[in-house]
Order: structure tokens, then C-alpha cells, then sequence
């Protein structure tokens, strides 16, 4: 598979040669949703490499900004995202897959099934504590991931 | 509505704080969604005061990184989008809207309902050409937006 040089405005937007536009730090943002609920699970990195071989296997691969590494997503978790659909934008610097996700069908480092467990309150509820949408973990994350580091970072 | 300082990971991930984290470029990705449909309508980026204003307005506003302004969706378009519910992530790097789209329900400048309106054939199909999913424009861009300079950047 091969990415095409970037032309024009109308070769991106309105043709259908793939030429992706990665970020200053070699990343393009991809959104990944639940194929059969449309729940949003994540919000990934991609560069190169990732995407390649995101289209090229079948299964999603990111590029972890904690880690600075090429990520098989649930090569330790085992929380493999099958590839159903993917998708790219008008400007083609942000992905969409719609995946299926093998075992227990979680997604989130922490133990939730999306990583968007909690809402933040808008309108005249602005200001608020965060809501819970998620109310019980689907996997022990300690049990799962041992004392890896945690990707999340202050 | 305020900001809350991050002090731990226990604070981001676990805690009812809403605590997010910009990006060097001072910005933060945002995933937007038909509310109904659950379709994937743009990725847009929000800094701290579109994210204030979205959260506050109940209406979604991004900071355009084309023109570097801070941009109301909608408001020459009139394709106002009313927040339904917003969710953070994990680590508070990423904001999720369900929206309700004001009037005809697109979003996206090139006259798509979706910004996502290709698909990218994956495994056997790997390099293939993209695949229109919508089949016609929802409203005609040159029509809406006059000169405007287009926000596709090469």
C-alpha cells in the first residue's frame, strides 16, 4: 500500500487517491468507535508505520506518545481491535475505524469498555463534577498489565 | 467553569475533576458525533476557550488551525451544533460531543453530512482506491461559503 504525494485541494478532498497529512511530530489523530454500538472507544495516534499497518492487517496499530513506540493494540491485553470499516476525512488528517473488539470488548487502559467513561456537565450544569457513564470496570487493569507504566501522563 | 490543576493520575483517571490537558500547540482534539445516528460527523480542535465556550454555550465551538481564530460552528453556515452530551477521556486529552446538527445536519465544509465520507479498503483490499459512502453533497459549498478561503491545507 502506498500513500500519494498531496497535489491539490481537489485531488484531497474530492478524489480518491489516499494521501494522508501527519502532523509536525509525524502523527495523525485516528477516532476508533465499537462497530455494532458506534460508542467512541479511544482516540489514537497513528504515524506511518501504524496506518500501514492498520490497512494492511486488519487490525488496529497505533503509535504510543507515552511509550514513543509502534503499538499492535492488545498484544498484551489480548484486546485486539478487528477492523471493520475505516475511514478518512475531507482533508484526510484524521482516520475513523470502526472495529470489533475480540474478548471482553474493552478498550481502555484503566479497566473501562471507552476510555469516554465520564461526561462533563454542560449548559446550565457547567462547572460540575464529572459523571460516571461507566459504572463497573470490565477488567482489573493491575491483574491485566502488571507494573507496566501507565501511559497516562500529567 | 474552571480548570482543575492535574496533580496525579489518580485525579485524571479515577477522579470527578475535570482537569484537561492541552497540547504543546495548545489545543486538544475533540470528536463530534450525531447524537441520533451515532455517525462520526468531524475531528475539530478545541483550545482552553472553545472548550469553555463549548461546555458553557452548550453549542460547539473549536479553534480553526487554518485561520488560527476561534470558530462557533454554525455561525455562517447557520449548521449550529447543540451539545447532547460531552465526555473526556481517561487521561483528559481528548473531548468526545454527541451532537444534534441545527438545520439540513451536515458538517462538513466540503457539503458532506460527514467529514468522514470515504472509506479506505483495509486488508485484501489494502491499496485500493477510497470508496465514497455518501453519494451527494448536502449542500453546495461554493453557495454557502462564497470566497471564503478553504480551510484544506496541502
Amino acid at each position: 500500500m502506498e500513500f500519494h504525494e498531496r497535489r491539490s485541494i481537489e485531488q484531497i478532498e474530492e478524489g480518491t487517491e489516499l494521501a494522508p497529512k501527519f502532523g509536525p511530530d509525524g502523527l495523525l489523530p485516528c477516532i476508533t468507535t465499537d462497530a455494532a454500538s458506534g460508542e467512541v472507544l479511544m482516540l489514537g495516534w497513528m504515524n506511518a508505520e501504524a496506518f500501514r499497518l492498520t490497512i494492511e492487517t486488519g487490525e488496529a496499530h497505533y503509535f504510543s506518545r507515552a511509550r514513543q513506540v509502534l503499538w499492535h493494540k492488545g498484544a498484551t491485553s489480548g484486546l485486539v481491535q478487528k477492523v471493520v470499516e475505516a475511514r478518512i476525512d475531507d482533508d484526510q488528517d484524521a482516520l475513523w475505524l470502526r472495529v470489533a473488539v475480540a474478548s471482553s470488548g474493552a478498550s481502555c487502559h484503566v479497566g473501562y469498555r471507552s476510555c469516554f467513561y465520564r461526561a462533563v456537565p454542560h449548559g446550565d450544569e457547567a462547572g460540575r463534577l464529572l459523571t460516571f457513564r461507566e459504572d463497573h470496570k470490565i477488567f482489573d487493569p493491575v491483574a491485566m498489565y502488571g507494573d507496566a507504566p501507565n501511559p497516562t501522563l500529567l
